[in-house]
């Protein structure tokens, strides 16, 4: 049962990620409310505070981490600033749900891990929202019954419409595969450690230099091999899927549709166009659950750890990308905090 | 956006319905509180308000609805006692989410549709949560966009693993085909105005008395003929479905079924066992919407005349199962209120 | 093992579907060569015979079944001319393959019952070929292995994409129904006793006076309630289908849709046109099952009592639907023969 | 139109295979007879001959093709056997349809793709079923229409339920995954450049020493990438499909599942035990589609150059299960008759 002080958040970013979870703890998070929200841009900033009930824009995300109103922390910034918004905040112990990724790169990634062992608790959630998604759920959920035996393979597959300008190989992987990542991780409870990436004639839909799609191969650490379909110009919707094929069984998410309409000749129904639509319930779902862990004073959802792992095996798989070879994901040394 | 303060609720009956809605309210519902309980045990009540900040217990619906406290009353009681609850209601001029039926029978419908036509503005909105299921509200969707012109048919299905005991022929219509009833109305947005029920030779599995399945056809003001499987001793799961057949084409919702798994020699998966399974986000959905209309001052979904012309269709329906034969659905006068 | 000689057959009419089994016998069927063809109309006739080796023309249907070639009879004339050449067949004992109906009406049906009741033997198979589909066989065999319990209610489908000029609310029975009435019998092994029509307001595809579509209800002698959707003017495409509600399981067939496609933000794949595309298998397994049974010399498939009988069932529904009201279904006593 | 001689077959090899093509020649083809069967043994011969009218047993498949009333061949013996007979029959100029592997490796394969381009003219079709598949064969249409723009990819997925006895690493190439390379070929129209084996750490229910599954990775000439799920221990049957992903739409076979029951708490249907049963109709096809060009003197199916490249591709597939690197396929010219 909850307490009767609901949680006071600031939200560092205002941009399209930063609205929308404002726009969640206000109108459909339990619990929560917007206290403070940090936009580099006041007005932006004043623009996402207005009409709120005791919400305080700020320019600076340390000043709106300092508000006494403020409880938590929800980072929505661009990727570059996440490092300093994560440091601010455990300079104040305060506790965070930061976006993916965790920071940029593998080498910022590990020092957030490391600043987050010698404070020697847990403070950051990482936003792996598809690990709230019912189905991935319910695949988690067979997977660890062990109803199939071991798991051998997954067969991801990861299809968009469009990429926004200026979308780079390396960001098919940063951004897109990342997902892929947390979820062979998560799914399996085991690490990455290497990554292969094959790569077909290019679509000619595919902007000029992107290769679009690619076939990207995970090994882990337990001797699964997974692989991804990634293909972000499809043109026909937004569609995410897993297939997980254990010792005596397979079972498959992301085949769910909807309405089934006959017309015009046609049997079938609509894909969904992005991601916010596909997995809008799993990211109510993810700042929920966080909301209440938070409250109870525990975190319970993907962490910095995860953030830092995901991260090295990007790594891995932008070399991989380049070299056309197999390419080993580096991993330190895993603190015992998060073991 | 909400304003500061959660709306505070008065939760009449604490049985399995009321303890889930309050449970509901305290840890899922944004906006909201449960500010007062009333159950006529006071055990059960001082149970359900144990752990939740600012609820007070009452064993007399009137007096948690008079808590200074309270803003708003949702009713889970029995049906008998909600003529009595929304009566109370009226006089402190709250607004109420009244769990179905709205009351027992159609005369004591039309008494509360009376009393509120009086009161002049509109308090109520009735449980009918299937309104607030995405498969139905995406089937509402298509039908009220005109994509595949009049609707001419609707075949529902609605199977339930096994009846409680005591079970009766009467029941089967007013707890089990009442919400086909409203779902007609609904998606249809016209009057039932005939009920035809056809009998098999029960299933072994119905207990002694009891006609199950049953096929239960309904005529509506606009000539459309509907058909509903009712069987509710089917063993295997609760499903629930509709299917729309337009003049150009034709849409089911309650196909999709969550994971597909291969194993034992089947391709499949799993049927949820009841209803609270079937149908959690629509009960959380419908709450939800509820705070945030009442929160406006505004009455949304389902109310007192769809209450009582659901019950006026049920009594045809309990009629047409008697006789054999068709029988007519009598409705009073709609009231301005509601048009 | 076959014999060595192949199984000479008159082909008796050569329009749409006479011409289709020319074909189906001279390129598919193993073990049978159509050895003659009769067409009221010489040139017709001419042309059918045209390349095919050994096969004569004729336009007297009695003639061709006395070419010493000929060693079965497969009836493709309008309707009205089955009854004359059923008797011609059966003066020469020749076995037959005659398409529905097997005559217009349930009084004629009859007279070539008890016309082949006084031969004393069964020589007649009708072209119900719904039971050669491979969904209707598997669905029939689970029925039939009583895996789900007695079978309570069937709901069939019919949707056509429109009806030919002329078609009246009659043929929707006696050319459409009549297979839903072939299949419940069959599926259920049982008589119907009972039919009755519910109309809804028509759509506005249907042709001025046709009343498309119509709820269907069958009574059976065994206590299933049976439901068709009959809508013959969908627009759409051409779908059949059944499900059989059991007492511990349902069992549907007619969803099975060949390639999934994702494209154009729709994911789904196509209906066919017509029953000739949807039932192509049927109709090749259907003509080889009567050829494999004959050159065996049994008759394996629905015969004269099953033509008469789906006559009288089309003849109570032609009434309810006229009536609005139930009718019944007036059956002869049953020869021996058919026992 | 057909000639009035069924084509009179050959039939070497009276196993399980060709017992099974006896049976369909004699009882399912139209337009041919079983001649001759040749056997090694004389009392399988004798055996497979007994009951067909004017079927002569040999033991010498030469023999056995030098019988007058022999028109073609069909080669069902075991694979090592394929180059003698394939030299039979060339020496007589008889059409054959010759089970897969054309022979068991690609020395002895090109030494039939040059005995047959020394003929000048192709008489040997080879036996890759799937091509007549009816889900493969409408992809094959979709991916030809353009529809969907240039294939990029194909996900191949191939489970069995278990290996037979002694079944090895390079069986799994040479016997399985033969078939995707086939399709593969054949869906793109163009040849497989290199083959690339991951290997995850074996299923429990893999026999001692098999890796079992894999996922076996195609480039193609047009510089496509294609990857196949093979799993051949996954115990639950027999399931075979394709996605083919084209710029603009996806399309997929192999879903398609028959009956859909309710059932036991769960919703879904059987998987086929084998490949029997999952390829009935398509091994029907197959015979029927090449007795007809037969029978007009033409080869339309797949031939020797096909049944040569697959074989490369296996040999490159053997090398790269055993070294775990990319292995390049290596084909000779093809010879103008397979242009």
């Amino acid at each position: 049962m909850s307490t009767d002080t609901p949680l006071g958040i600031a939200v560092i970013g205002t941009g399209r990620m930063g609205a929308d979870h404002i726009r969640r703890i206000d109108t459909v998070t339990n619990g929560a409310r917007v206290a403070a929200v940090a936009d580099i841009d006041p007005d932006r900033a004043a623009h996402a505070a207005h009409g709120i009930e005791g919400c305080t824009p700020y320019t600076d995300p340390a000043a709106a981490m300092a508000d006494p109103a403020v409880d938590a922390v929800l980072i929505a910034s661009p990727g570059a600033a996440h490092e300093a918004a994560l440091m601010a905040a455990f300079d104040r112990g305060l506790p965070v749900l930061c976006e993916k990724p965790l920071t940029p790169d593998a080498e910022s990634a590990l020092r957030v891990v490391e600043a987050e062992a010698r404070l020697g608790r847990r403070l950051v959630q990482v936003g792996f929202m598809r690990r709230y998604d019912t189905g991935y759920l319910r695949l988690k959920q067979l997977l660890d019954s062990g109803a199939h035996g071991r798991t051998l393979m997954l067969h991801h597959k990861h299809r968009n419409p469009a990429t926004p300008p200026g979308f780079t190989d390396a960001n098919l992987i940063n951004d897109s595969v990342v997902h892929e990542i947390d979820v062979t991780r998560w799914l399996l409870g085991t690490e990455i450690t290497a990554v292969h990436v094959l790569r077909p004639t290019p679509s000619s839909a595919a902007p000029e230099g992107l290769g679009d799609p690619q076939l990207v191969l995970f090994e882990t650490a337990d001797g699964q091999i997974c692989d991804t379909e990634l293909f972000q110009n499809c043109g026909f919707g937004y569609q995410v899927g897993c297939e997980a094929v254990g010792e005596t069984g397979t079972a498959r998410t992301g085949d769910d549709h909807g309405l089934l309409v006959n017309a015009d000749g046609r049997w079938g129904g609509t894909i969904p166009p992005g991601y916010v639509e596909r997995f809008a319930d799993a990211y109510d779902r993810q700042v929920q659950r966080w909301v209440d862990a938070t409250r109870r004073g525990v975190v319970k959802g993907p962490g910095c750890w995860d953030g830092y792992a995901a991260a090295a095996a990007c790594a891995a798989g932008v070399r991989a990308q380049t070299t056309g070879a197999r390419a080993t994901v580096e991993l330190a040394e895993r603190p015992d905090l998060y073991r």
